[in-house]
Parts: structure tokens; sequence; C-alpha cells
């Protein structure tokens, strides 16, 4: 059993609620893999140096600098998390897409948003997962964190070799894909502020407990910001990923963790 | 054969020279770990956030907010280099001293520079290499490419768990250290924007061949910004380094470096 593991900026974002959560994530049993967002942290230094934030549908607009803050700031920010994991007793190593060529993506070619064309610039979309190189490193005992920058394969136009920022629920989801080729039984989690997918987006209370596939389409209840993660988790489930839950960060140590089970 | 060759900050500040050291390094044959600084963009980032760089004995005084900073900025270098050497063919995997506790540190206590007692804050000197762990990726085909960032043991105050910045040389000098305990045969490249330890700093042509320990002392002529460098020197060929060697980042290629070797 593998679980992948994904929190999102709001929890990085905290410093009490991260600290809380990784002292719950090191006391987990069994191999298991974290994916970190960004946070706000990119926004707040991309100003300070005079580089304007972009973001599209949720999205950053990343040129070549906001390609370099982004790149600093989530690998610092996954050094921070593998110091507290190690403070903790859990034997944390940090990674992101380029190393070992964990994660190779494809440079996102220009889109059209609503009636405009939007080029995300350098914004990857994963086309390869070295699972061998994760699986070894797990079986060593070791807990991979994996900030969301991956590598460019060059596959659009030959060059390559860049880094490419990459959607943090994306990452977790290619991985959990990809380690359920080998793995005999992968999980995959994804955790943020609120209690599970809600009815109303405004009740905390409203937590739908089960979600397949139909049920989506025909409720058309469901707050539309939740859409990628969803679409993330029904492709994960698809592609042999055993189970897949989303949750609050506060629960990842409750049997099940509460929340919202994606059914096929 | 183990080589360990770091480059300075010099190299890494400039992009023609490091891509072309890169290249130079990625054509290299057998295993090699690639130890670098951190460059000029720390101040620079430091400064437009606000926060004042304080160097003494040009070591920078590392408040938390430093800290942070360095942590962001050298570890996204360090990603840099690593998309840069995969896309040269280079199985690069790049971290720094917390992952896998590769380097734990222990917090420098202060110390009198001058007449003045200065306390640099979070800056740790290497206690414990896991030369286990580095070696297992050396072995599995990877060339590591590690951070001048360690992890708190927390030895002094029983606290420990952060990250620490430590100077680039001596990370070089412990990795090169560890791992000539159980290496065969292990070489340490100090690479940097001269040619090697010069008789007259303002002379180019002035390289010193071979410095050994006794001429140090007795000569007087080595560059007082030179001793450090030459003190982790001295510090690896009495724990059992093979061989170091001072050169420039342009002559890696060459066969024995040119530059300065340093014998005992």
């Amino acid at each position: 059993m593998l679980k992948i593991v994904k929190i999102g900026g709001n929890i990085v974002d905290n410093p009490a609620k991260l600290q809380a959560f990784l002292a719950d994530f090191a006391a987990m049993e069994g191999d298991r893999i974290l994916v970190h967002g960004g946070g706000k942290v990119a926004t707040a230094i991309s100003a300070a140096l005079g580089i304007e934030t972009t973001m599209i549908e949720g999205r950053r607009v990343t040129d070549s600098r906001t390609l370099e803050v982004v790149a600093m700031v989530y690998n610092g920010i996954n050094k921070q998390i593998v110091s507290s994991l190690q403070a903790l007793g859990c034997d944390a190593v940090g990674m992101c897409g380029a190393d070992g060529r964990l994660i190779v993506s494809k440079r996102r070619a220009p889109v059209m948003v609503g009636t405009e064309m939007v080029d995300y610039g350098f914004v990857g979309d994963p086309v390869e997962v070295n699972a061998a190189f994760a699986g070894s490193l797990t079986a060593a005992g070791h807990t991979l964190v994996v900030a969301p920058i991956t590598l460019d394969g060059g596959v659009a136009d030959g060059a390559g070799g860049g880094l490419l920022n990459t959607n943090a629920d994306t990452v977790a989801q290619t991985l959990a894909t990809a380690m359920a080729q080998s793995e005999e039984d992968v999980e995959l989690v994804y955790c943020f502020e609120k209690q599970g997918v809600l009815l109303d987006v405004d009740d905390e209370n409203s937590v739908i407990r089960r979600i397949d596939a139909e049920r989506l389409k025909t409720s058309g209840a469901v707050h539309s910001g939740m859409l990628p993660k969803l679409e993330n988790a029904f492709r994960a489930l698809e592609k042999g990923v055993g189970r897949v839950v989303i949750c609050a960060a506060e629960n990842i140590a409750r049997p099940g963790y509460g929340g919202t089970t994606i059914v096929r």
C-alpha cells in the first residue's frame, strides 16, 4: 500500500496548520509520498521583485522571471517541509520533477480561454514519470516530498531541459497513476482547507460522502472550483489508483480521513 | 574513483560560464558529485524584500528571514542546474543536506571576530554525513547536485530540525571526507574564477602548481581569501581524500585540471 498525499497552498501558507499536518503525516504508517502546492509566497516575492502576477482561471501565467521565482519558492518550501519531517523522525527526501527525471512534462501550447488565446508560458503537463526511481527511494524507507516543478522534456519543440511550472493536483495524480502500474495498492488523498466536496460551498456540514462520475454530471451541485481536482480524481481511478479521497488536512490522522470518497 | 566538484558563486552568477562548465561536467566520466555555492542572487532578493545583508569575513550573517531567502535561492539554483544537466544527458538528482539527512550540522555558537562577538545566526558546521545514502544514489547512476543548506541536528540546544546555512567549500570537503571512508579513491576539485592559487593575486600566470602545508606556513605569499579553501583542502587530505585540486572552472575538462594541487 502506497499513499500519495497532496496538501494545498492554503495549508502551506499557514505555519500552525502546516506543522500540525506534518506531525500527523509523520506519524502515519507505511509508504507515502507528499506533494505540496506553492502557496501565496511566490506572488508576494514576485511583487517585491516588481514582477506582476497574472492568474487566469486559477492558474499562474509563468513567464521566465516568474518561473525563476516559483522554482525558488516551491523548492525552498520543499526543504522547510523536509527539515520539519526529519525533526519528526520521518526520513524525508525532497525533490522536484527534474530530479532523476521524476516527472517529465510537455510545455502547454497556447489555449483558448473564453474568447481569448492564452499562453500560460513555462507551464507543463506531465508526459512521463520515473516510477522506478520513486519506488527505489520509497523501498529504501524514504518518504518523498515533491514540489510542483517538472522537467521540460522538449517533446514539442526539440529544445527542452528547462523547468516547467505544473499544477500540484496534477502532479499528485500523475505520480499516483504511474505508481499504480507497479504497486499493489495506491491511495490518493487530496488535503485542503475544507471538510471535503461540499454540496453548499458555504456550509462545511454539507460534505458529500461519495461522488461517482454519474452523480457529478447529473447533480450540477459541485462548486466549480472543485472540478479540476475531481477530474484528476476520476482520471486516477480510471488508471488503476485504488481509492481517491478529498478531505480536510486536519483529518489526515482519522481512519478513512472523513471527507469525500471518489468512486468510478 | 569518485570526484567531488565544487563551483563557486562567481560561476553560478554567470549564465554563460555556468552553462559551459555544466557541459564539461556532464561529459566527465565516472561517479561524481557537484556542490554549488549560492552567488549574489540571495543578496539581491534579500534587498528586494527589505532584508539587509551583513557579511562578516566573507560569511553571511543569517537571521530567520535571511535563512528563508537562502533556502529558496540556493535550492532554486540547484534545480536550474539539475535541469541543465538532465538536458545534457547527465542523470542529476539535486538535494540539500536535509534530504535523507545527507548532511547534519551543529548551529555555530557566537564567536569572537577581531574584538567583537559575532552571532552568525542560522549557520551550521557539519557534524554527520549520510554517506550510505549518497553512495546508493551514485551507485544507481545518479549524479548528486548539492546545495549548501544543511539540517540542524540540534546537538547544541536540543531543538534542531530546521535548516542551516553552510559554507559550500566546507560542504564539499565534508562530503569528500565522508565518502573517502568507504570509496576506494576520492578526488576533491574546487573550481573558481581564477586559474588556481596565485603567488600574486593580480597575476593569473603566477599559479602555484603544488602547495604543501609546510610551504603554506613559510611562504606567507598566499592571498588571505584562499585560506579557508586551503584549510578545507588540508583537512580533506588528512582524512583520506586522495587528491585535492584548486582550479579554474573552464579547465574542468582538461586532464589534471591545471591549477594548484594540494599535497600533505
